[in-house]
């Protein structure tokens, strides 16, 4: 283990959470102990919306689609007809979230994350993250990330691990920023994807995003994704919602190396928001709450663990 | 760029191949000069099946489906009745690929690498390695790697690139054994893949392989594969046949960085094989070996190039 801050964690209060964090860290990287676990296998994955920023009022690029399609509905007003597009632009993800094949969801998607080439995508989230301001907090959405998860991810890094991000959110959408937000490079990111069509078009190479064969990496789907991404099971997991349950379980349950599971609860009405198994967004925690205890997993009261909660401010 | 050894490129022969790999290197290694990529940019991205070690007579991992296939026959005689089962063991490529569905290969991937726990497959591979023999060399599959590969693959690593396996085989095979081969971990694998299916079964976390949403990644698909697994262009490009003519593309025309291309061709029958536009197995090569002039992709003439072939040996 190189050699880290006198408190690496200085905006957590000293506590169970804290203490037991720290206690697997030196555990698995201490050599010659039995819970050695070689760098390679230091895999820790990090859901992000609710674990490293919020996600309310609406998970952040649901406002990113939001603001899109208000630019799809200036040059094609007849967009407005569309009663998917109306609960869009009233904030809706009830509605949108409907059904089993949550079809305006996808109709939301299909009009502000497919049809464009995947650099026009990405300048698109750039300017957005550039310009947008959060409704509740006035600040800049990428200024919103949790400074004692950042503290966590600078300590992984500092003692070997490879942190990837394991989101339901668009991979194409967090590559933009992952990096000089979290310091989290894009090929360590598994989101929810779909195929993007090649062609060369005038001489050039140009990849078209598509719904095409879309996986949604949540619930079920994150240990498929971290499966098929990453190809090694973690041995470190933090979450903060049921659809952050199946991936607890697969770190944690049966693993033949040391394992540690980490749920950010969300309980500070005052810094941030306060909400479990009735979330007005996404985020709905109860399940994966109900069981922490039988495994071990930590559950972080940010209210009571977190001395601050954003980083910048 | 740290201290290399005097020839990091000593199974190379003098000549144009090594000598513009070497300049393309210093060049985007260079700090200050107008070239100059920054380390997380510098991706790299191999073909592996002809590329970093033999597609002949089959590639390998047909080969270790036709093996396991033998195995399933033995529990299950009546497989042997179906024709493409019969094709398979008499290791006729050119029938299970007919057809644009290639419905005999489904048929046998479905057979072979479907079905069972990833961990039961993990197990399978790794046994296989062990004991299945190469019928022309009479050696261990994963000891027929090319030595001048392996050194470019180190030479990139002591540079600060990232290489990632590019290829058409299937990403729950390769990370069996990469990480031990080519010192590339798991992560860094972008192949073929399917869903896996994750459920507890009797407390415990598994995951089941199928062939839903399968996605072969080979020729237009690799650049999609590149962007859904990586989500960075690549600078460097090594290939084979024109499997990897799209991904040469991708990585050479219109990159904002430097970039280079380089395709390596089997010419020597008498060390390894010799064939492009018509090979028996896989691997032809025919447009992009006619472009290469044009985007100043290097051909590797192996006979020519090569002072020896195989790693170990």
């Amino acid at each position: 283990m190189t050699s880290i801050a006198a408190d690496p964690l200085a905006s957590w209060n000293d506590g169970a959470a804290k203490r037991e964090i720290l206690a697997f860290l030196a555990r698995v990287t201490r050599e010659g102990s039995d819970d050695f676990v070689p760098e390679p296998e230091r895999v820790a994955v990090f859901d992000n919306d609710g674990t490293l920023w919020p996600e309310h009022p609406v998970p952040f690029q649901a406002a990113f689609a939001f603001d899109a399609l208000k630019g799809r509905i200036a040059a094609e007003p007849q967009l407005a007809d569309d009663p998917m597009v109306q609960a869009a632009l009233k904030g809706d993800l009830a509605t949108l979230m409907a059904g089993d094949g949550h079809e305006g969801a996808l109709r939301i998607l299909a009009l502000t994350h497919a049809g464009m080439t995947t650099e026009d995508f990405h300048a698109a989230v750039e300017s957005w993250m550039e310009e947008a301001r959060h409704p509740h907090f006035g600040r800049r959405y990428d200024a919103l990330t949790y400074q004692p998860m950042q503290e966590l991810l600078a300590l992984l890094r500092e003692t070997g691990f490879k942190s990837f991000i394991v989101s339901g959110g668009g991979a194409d959408f967090m590559r933009v920023w992952v990096e000089r937000v979290y310091g989290i490079p894009p090929e360590r990111v598994v989101g929810s994807t779909a195929r993007t069509v090649f062609a060369m078009e005038d001489g050039r190479p140009v990849l078209t995003k598509t719904l095409d064969t879309l996986f949604v990496n949540d619930a079920h789907g994150k240990p498929s994704g971290i499966h098929q991404f990453i190809g090694r099971r973690p041995i470190l997991c933090c979450g903060n919602s049921d659809g952050d349950h199946a991936m607890l379980h697969y770190t944690t349950v049966g693993n033949r190396r040391p394992s540690l599971g980490v749920i950010v609860h969300h309980t500070d009405d005052a810094r941030e928001y306060a909400y479990d198994a009735h979330s007005k967004s996404t985020g709905s925690l109860a399940a994966a709450l109900k069981e922490a205890p039988q495994h071990g997993w930590q559950v972080v009261d940010m209210k009571r663990d977190w001395k601050r909660i954003f980083s910048d401010g």
